[in-house]
């Protein structure tokens, strides 16, 4: 007779049950805000060595598992692996961010690989057994990628740049290029959702962590399309697959998102008010988020209230609670355990 | 018998009339992409020293005007004079942006002076004078500041930084000393303002530039309300006195700032649909925007198509034809010729 497995809450929000209390993990969730994710930190060579090697990924993935206990872990990986893996020279500077050899026209394109070569990512797909082994059965397990138009804002710049400047001067000047480089990123990044999910991911969350910055004419076909092509592609390929998208600066767009049915649970950044964002979505799409994650350095009184508000507001709601982006490294942790605390203890 | 003179064009829009072709400015229009500006700062010292010398900043500000017959003219200056005349140390590092002795405190008030110092700023009326002077009598002549949450990020940051985290950690820290800090802005911007206006400033635009990383729960007390009581209070002592907001990422929030009827003209920042903008607000009100500035630097068909769908979406409303942020060094003089020509020539 072998005992029955504690459900995972977070895949039955992400299939439209409202749970409560609510399911809790937190964007960045492995990271520099821990003590023991520094160590391993200064333990392995460059940041990308760390993501590539499955023993010390694999630890850091579990660590805030270990320590609060979250409902889900998120795979410790970076969104420019798939850049990485497409041939594109990548490097993390420390306190300055990632440094990419620019790709600016059709012809630089020729410098990436045709299709997605997986075996480049193996460490990713170990990394992901490793932790599957080592999860509580209640955990839901994440695997993630990067949105194509953020991918491609840095392929193009080179490096993070306010507002995405040269990637959104590209996208008018050079529309066939910048087509061409979606397209190979849509065709990589759903090879490599569907792979996520073979290796034992139960969900995966895409990351349009710059979608604030284009114009309406552009956010329909490099950000909205691009998504949907992928999460189209992962569940013709893989139908039990669940999908998390994050939009930040997405607010106006997310009814868009919401109405094509395409994503199972839409994440809200925390400059929305989730009220009126709950408002505009069906109230059987699973929503996640938002608290600000400087309400979580600042504690006292102001995030008490910032989690009460949005407590109340999804209550009776699928509703995934998580901050509006990556939690900071300056999170005191007492902080987050008081946040654990009050999300699990609501009445 | 004196000619009649010709009328200001954009004070009919701020007043609400539909004016056709539409009048334009752009938002930062005496600078860098201009040869004759970059022959002037480099005759000038310290950016600082070009805003604070008359015949300099009027020069500068009636290069645009010269060269495109722009229907207003923005005097030349910056939203960190308010922090300088109140007595913050205040400088602008070439390629890196101002840097400031940070204020974070309480205590840290008391180095600035009890209300506005006029004095300090009169350099820029009498840039005003100098310039309303010699404006063409159908240009509008504007002056500006900062709105005080923008502001406020930088006095306390000291500089620019990425989503106003040190300031948004602060406004949910200690309250009282942003409330303080806030409340200071708006009676010295209050002031500043009506002193342009007696200067002979036609109207004045509010620059809230970083209004897209606020909370919801703080966007009312830190940026709505205290643009409300600075317009509030320059309509009170001048009620002549038409004011433009700008808003950038305050998208969500327009609805409000409309309903509340407190600006004469709501500026669109360049990731707005303007239809969906215009159809949530009064069709009496004036708007302004919105291409992306990007665009006119790509130029080409992209750039036609962005100007047309504009004039097509505002035709019949009053509307201020502007870029949707402000305009970048890297803009090509010929697009901005090209892009006056078809407003001015639409049918």
């Amino acid at each position: 007779v072998t005992g029955s497995r504690p459900e995972k809450t977070l895949l039955r929000v992400l299939a439209g049950d409202p749970v409560w209390p609510l399911p809790i993990w937190l964007m960045r969730q492995a990271g520099r805000y821990l003590p023991e994710y520094r160590e391993v930190r200064a333990r392995a060579g460059s940041f990308l060595d760390l993501c590539y090697t499955p023993a010390l990924a694999a630890a850091v993935t579990l660590q805030p598992i270990r320590r609060f206990g979250f409902d889900a872990a998120i795979i410790f990986s970076d969104i420019l692996v798939v850049p990485h893996a497409l041939g594109q020279d990548v490097r993390f500077v420390e306190n300055e961010g990632p440094r990419l050899e620019p790709i600016t026209s059709e012809g630089d394109l020729k410098r990436l690989s045709e299709g997605m070569p997986l075996h480049c990512l193996a460490p990713v797909f170990e990394t992901l057994e490793r932790v599957k082994g080592a999860l509580p059965s209640e955990t839901t397990l994440l695997g993630f990628c990067g949105a194509p138009w953020t991918v491609a804002s840095y392929m193009i710049a080179g490096k993070g740049t306010p507002d995405q400047a040269p990637a959104r001067v590209i996208a008018y000047r050079d529309p066939a290029f910048m087509t061409a480089l979606i397209d190979r990123l849509v065709e990589a990044s759903t090879t490599y959702l569907v792979a996520q999910i073979d290796a034992g991911a139960d969900a995966v969350q895409i990351f349009e962590s710059f979608g604030g910055a284009l114009p309406p004419a552009l956010f329909g076909p490099l950000s909205l399309d691009p998504i949907s092509r992928i999460v189209r592609g992962l569940k013709a390929a893989r139908p039990q697959a669940k999908v998390i998208v994050f939009v930040r600066g997405g607010g106006p767009n997310l009814k868009c998102l919401a109405k094509a049915r395409i994503a199972d649970c839409i994440a809200l950044d925390w400059t929305l008010d989730p009220a009126a964002a709950l408002a505009d979505l069906p109230s059987t799409l699973a929503t996640q988020g938002n608290l600000d994650p400087l309400a979580l350095v600042a504690g006292g009184p102001p995030l008490d209230r910032g989690i009460e508000a949005i407590l109340q507001t999804v209550r009776g709601r699928p509703h995934i609670f998580n901050l509006g982006h990556g939690i900071v490294p300056e999170t005191p942790i007492a902080h987050v355990e008081r946040m654990i605390a009050q999300v699990r203890s609501a009445p």
